[in-house]
């Protein structure tokens, strides 16, 4: 594979220009998204290898941007550990039947990622190979949920606001927590392994919701969960990107749970997250709301975030979290032109 | 009023103890709320100065709390900004009428708080009487919602996750966004010295949901308006308390803004949060999901934060948010009992 000032910046080594990609570059927002879409559900589209190939280079075709991503959900485990996931249309994942009591932890169903999870895989090669037909230069990233972000989809039932079922069965039942979470680390940590013997060229871990916790409870309830899953996915061989939002008091501790990249989100200035992480790549950090500005204010803020990286090699120009649906596609043309021109 | 540990707190003098209070201290957990409420939603309550009396004694009678907080809500200036506010049984606020074009701006009806929300001063006056007779060395505490959080309120319609409405409103129209905040400052300031004028001895700014924002936003969009709210609160002459969540990176332009004591939550150490404020008293941090813990692991984070203030003096003991609605009496009580007695 040709040269990548992606993969390269993951190393820290120089490159031509800040390489972009952004979280949920394939979505809504996205008409011919829609269009490949139609009526299936996000799950469905999980299952069906050719529209996730096709899926994940629209962005590469229509933005430029120097990575894509393999179309694919963080909750694709529930439905072999037989949680119940389903997606209503527009909606947040609704979990049938989540985990509230330590039993529900030993009746989750053992998943085997390489058997249960081989329609993710094979999206990943199917991708891989559409790349390399159209696009050999740009490298694929596989990715899957942390522990800690699973864990709470599982036991909160969907989406949450303050995670205080979570904290509640993560408090009282210790025991079973470790067991969930171990159990989680090790299905996350082998699939992304499995992504990158598929043909991915690096995998990102999203740990999204792990900033409702203080860094107490992050040490211990979740670092050595997060840890077990990159040490498996590191096997590999190809660069990690650690991710959460909220994370501006965590970011040591994640640092220490490992990654070569860690991701942060606009509330922490990038210079500032940067030095607190140390000798690690940084990906980030624009406010996915930023997209939804005018253009001299999305420009503002750009080069604000370009300014703060300064250059310094081993920036990944991201945003804090994913794309919003009614997020204007000819904005984030705009910021990928903007980033490789350097301002 | 006879000495209290709470006021002298405030003022960062040393004291026999922490002293200790618990936002929404008079809430749904509570059976003697539960029965005095009946079916009357919030802002029923709110128009009843002999309830909000009783509702906001229950906790200094039921744990002993250093102050009292008088019973109202944060968005009550939206009935007469005719907003159109209500709250469903135990559902969050729902405002029918959002705020979403520059126009709807302008068409606010203007507010005389000391006659629109006269029902709320009563409400302040009527608490402050009874405890001057029940429980004369506790004082009270008035408080409003702070600029950006009525702001994201009245544009998102209720409660929101990303506020990326809110964002966008900014955004794309800032004069119209300074109209708003401007207005909401200066009711917010003008209510909170009007409840001090009526009695409270101590007044809160709630800025809760501000952490959403990135701390070059803040200073932009936010902050000079939250520095007028306090400051036309300031002219009462007593001490101010300027909470938020979510604000690790927040906490030097806050307390810019101003504030004699700073509230913070959980995500954040305490003794680093005192570093970054500086010369403030500060409140807080214990996350209010640890009140659903059993005894043993609440007990331990108790002490945890006792320990990282070091009885330094101007510590507030208190949540980093508001008791959630299952938390049981008795681990509060438990709570107030250890701060009380050092560990």
């Amino acid at each position: 594979m040709p040269e990548s000032v992606f993969l390269a910046a993951c190393r820290r080594e120089p490159t031509p220009h800040t390489p972009v990609w952004f979280m949920r570059q394939a979505g809504r927002y996205m008409p011919e998204y829609r269009a490949a879409k139609a009526e299936q559900s996000i799950l469905e589209l999980t299952r069906r290898p050719d529209l996730v190939a096709q899926i994940s280079l629209q962005p590469v075709e229509r933005l430029g941007v120097d990575a894509a991503i393999v179309f694919s959900d963080i909750l694709v485990p529930f439905e072999p550990l037989d949680l119940g996931l389903s997606y209503a249309e527009g909606e947040g994942p609704t979990i049938r039947r989540p985990i509230r009591r330590p039993a529900d932890v030993e009746r989750l169903r053992p998943v085997d990622p390489g058997r249960d999870l081989a329609h993710v895989l094979e999206g990943v090669r199917r991708t891989k190979a559409a790349l390399a037909q159209r696009f050999p230069a740009v490298p694929l990233i596989g990715f899957a949920g942390a522990p800690f972000t699973l864990a709470s989809y599982a036991i909160e039932g969907g989406t949450a606001r303050t995670f205080t079922t979570t904290k509640q069965f993560m408090y009282e039942h210790p025991e079973a927590w470790h067991d969930l979470m171990q159990l989680l680390a090790t299905l996350a940590g082998r699939l992304l392994a499995l992504q990158a013997a598929a043909g991915a060229d690096a995998l990102q871990l999203f740990d999204s919701w792990v900033g409702c916790l203080s860094p107490d409870d992050y040490r211990e309830y979740v670092l050595p969960y997060t840890r077990h899953a990159l040490a498996l996915a590191g096997e590999a061989g190809v660069p990690l990107i650690h991710f959460g939002t909220g994370t501006a008091t965590l970011l040591e501790a994640m640092a220490e749970a490992g990654g070569d990249v860690i991701g942060v989100d606009w509330r922490i200035p990038l210079d500032l997250a940067w030095e607190r992480i140390g000798d690690r790549a940084i990906q980030g950090n624009l406010d996915p709301a930023a997209l939804l500005a005018p253009r001299e204010e999305l420009g503002r803020r750009v080069r604000e975030v370009l300014r703060r990286a300064d250059r310094r090699p081993g920036h990944i120009f991201n945003l804090g979290h994913g794309i919003l649906p009614g997020t204007p596609v000819a904005n984030v043309q705009a910021v990928v032109a903007m980033v490789h021109q350097g301002a």
